[in-house]
């Protein structure tokens, strides 16, 4: 290709400072290292993560930084010693790696590769600790490892899942976080059996697919929970078959899931990110074996509590990452069971616009009708 | 028998008020109605939780009351449709019950039966919601559905574990409450696997019980934590193979531990009932896959907390409550085990004593040599 090995100079959404508006930029990317692969995004959706760190809110966020995890392209190309993906492969880039090698990877108890992590959480990359992205000669941090609000963004060869070339690249996207997040939470944090009673905390793209993930796996009782009423139309598309809003009761939410279900459910899921509900969520399992799954991710500094007495008693509490799927190993099964029209993707699609439109759609996160809008990065 | 059917006058230690010294009286003993036990109560050990429902703490201690739980004797006789003991059988009270009929005992999911908790709960009988104690006619509550501190008793049969008549009874009653829970919570609420690491935090009853199941489970580090030093060397005989004292630290133990064992422990057990030594239990376990078992029974009204990414990035926080063991079922079974010389319990006997003596007995329990105590009931 006439671009390998070169500075690439594309498009980008620029996060100078927290809460500022992203700015459309003129970004150099620089070629791939050693270990490392170049890829093309050609969409890339939002996702709260995403707006957690531009607020501000998140320590560790740094600025400038290119934002974005939720996406997918074409290697354009690769660097020194990747074998696994070359020039024209359709991949997804990864934030959670996988390595298969190190003790997290070999472990077989883990999805939580370790492999990059000591670059990607501070928005460089392992091979000289730097940034391959700047403007005017100026670094701009990565952002998860991946930094998919750019036409041309450098991974580590470790964070690519090379996936069907006959997938479309507008909706597998979202196989690159929400959906495997939500799916993977019941299928391998929770482990949710055949009717199994479950409830689920917040009904946005993660909670939606948690629904889709515990009705695949036979739960019988499917109980949303939101404080936005409106949301259950969509929710029953995704398999909640009861709905509770929080607000429409005086006792706490725990106690009304509690009665509705004869002592708690079997699993339940947080999938907002407040530590509140995540005691709800705890403490409306049942005695003696419910599981409370932590999906959603809490602001910085916050705690999680709860009596002693609940785990003594028999709840299991745990939290999920990525929804312990493999990413390079996983991601691709999931694009075929999208192919094979076994998981739902297009249906978490409500808005699409252009990267220069990025602005518009954070506004959009925060509208309760916005599942997933995904961007497509041509001009 | 001369007593079936009659009162029973006998010594029984009975607790008048919280934190009073407990009282060496004539007690009477109804006859066991529908579905109950009348046993003579040879053997008795103490326990922690007898001495914290003494100290007036638990919001749930009724007064007065005859303490006990961890005992062994013989049935003296049965009340109507109580099938499967007979007077003479030889018998373990167990103060968590197993109904096999309840929605709990049915769930092939836990040991928490439900059957007769709404009496045990409030120191009566389910049949007729009354005590079978009074003294001068005054009735006198049940503790825990147990009641050993007495020369008899009476229980639900759900509550009966027939055991070995070869078993001697002054060494197996320690199988009513602390070395099942400390084994079971490595056996069965762990499920710890060859090749762990482990840490317990306090080395009491408990916490050996937990060191000798990690090490049968064919744990390799099996690292001990207290804050007594001396501790150490009686921990060694139970399998403790690595020992922290957290006074010798400025760090927080978690992070102590965690250092020790590259990245932290696989399973760690908290066995003392304090909620800032839960925290750091959980915390110590490696990122991942740790998981964190709370055997210990904290104070009313306290909380456990801790950040969420602590259980997003992998761990996990549960708790146990007799080490998961359905008592009727596995209680005997462990008697064979003790008999057939795969598990201790003499070992775990450092004094004895005669109900008599119980005050004395209970100084002992906040002595640093005592681990447990056994009291003879006879004269």
């Amino acid at each position: 290709m006439a671009t390998q090995g070169q500075v690439i100079t594309c498009k980008a959404a620029v996060a100078y400072e927290p809460n500022k508006p992203l700015v459309i930029e003129d970004v150099q990317v620089a070629p791939p290292q050693a270990g490392e692969v170049r890829i093309k995004i050609l969409f890339t959706a939002l996702c709260h993560t995403d707006a957690y760190t531009w607020s501000g809110k998140d320590p560790e966020g740094l600025f400038p930084c290119i934002l974005g995890h939720e996406a997918a392209g074409i290697v354009e190309s690769v660097g020194e010693g990747v074998t696994e993906v070359q020039p024209g492969d359709h991949v997804i880039p990864c934030y959670q790696a996988e390595c298969r090698e190190c003790k997290f990877c070999k472990s077989g108890k883990t999805n939580l590769c370790g492999k990059v992590r000591s670059a990607t959480g501070v928005g460089v990359m392992m091979n000289d600790r730097k940034s391959r992205f700047s403007v005017d000669g100026k670094p701009i941090y990565h952002f998860m490892g991946t930094s998919t609000f750019s036409q041309y963004t450098v991974v580590h060869d470790v964070s690519v899942a090379k996936i069907d070339p006959k997938a479309p690249l507008e909706k597998v996207c979202l196989l690159g976080c929400g959906v495997p997040t939500g799916l993977g939470a019941v299928w391998n944090t929770a482990k949710v059996e055949p009717g199994s009673n479950v409830a689920i905390f917040g009904l946005g793209t993660v909670g939606l697919a948690v629904a889709e993930g515990a009705k695949t796996a036979g739960a019988t009782r499917i109980i949303g929970i939101d404080i936005d009423s409106k949301k259950y139309e969509t929710a029953k598309k995704f398999g909640v078959n009861e709905f509770v809003n929080p607000k429409d009761h005086q006792k706490p939410i725990q106690e009304v899931i509690v009665d509705l279900t004869d002592g708690g459910v079997d699993y339940s899921f947080e999938c907002i990110g407040n530590v509140s509900v995540m005691r709800a969520a705890l403490e409306c399992c049942h005695k003696g074996w419910g599981t409370s799954v932590i999906v959603g991710v809490a602001a910085s500094g916050q705690e999680i509590s709860t009596r002693p007495f609940q785990l003594v008693t028999g709840r299991v509490w745990k939290g999920t990452a990525f929804g312990g799927f493999k990413s390079r190993t996983q991601v691709p099964w999931l694009v075929e069971k999208y192919m094979n029209k076994e998981i739902k993707v297009d249906e978490y699609i409500t808005h699409s616009m252009t990267l220069g439109e990025i602005n518009k759609a954070f506004d959009l996160l925060h509208d309760g009708t916005c599942l997933r809008c995904v961007l497509s990065t041509s001009d």
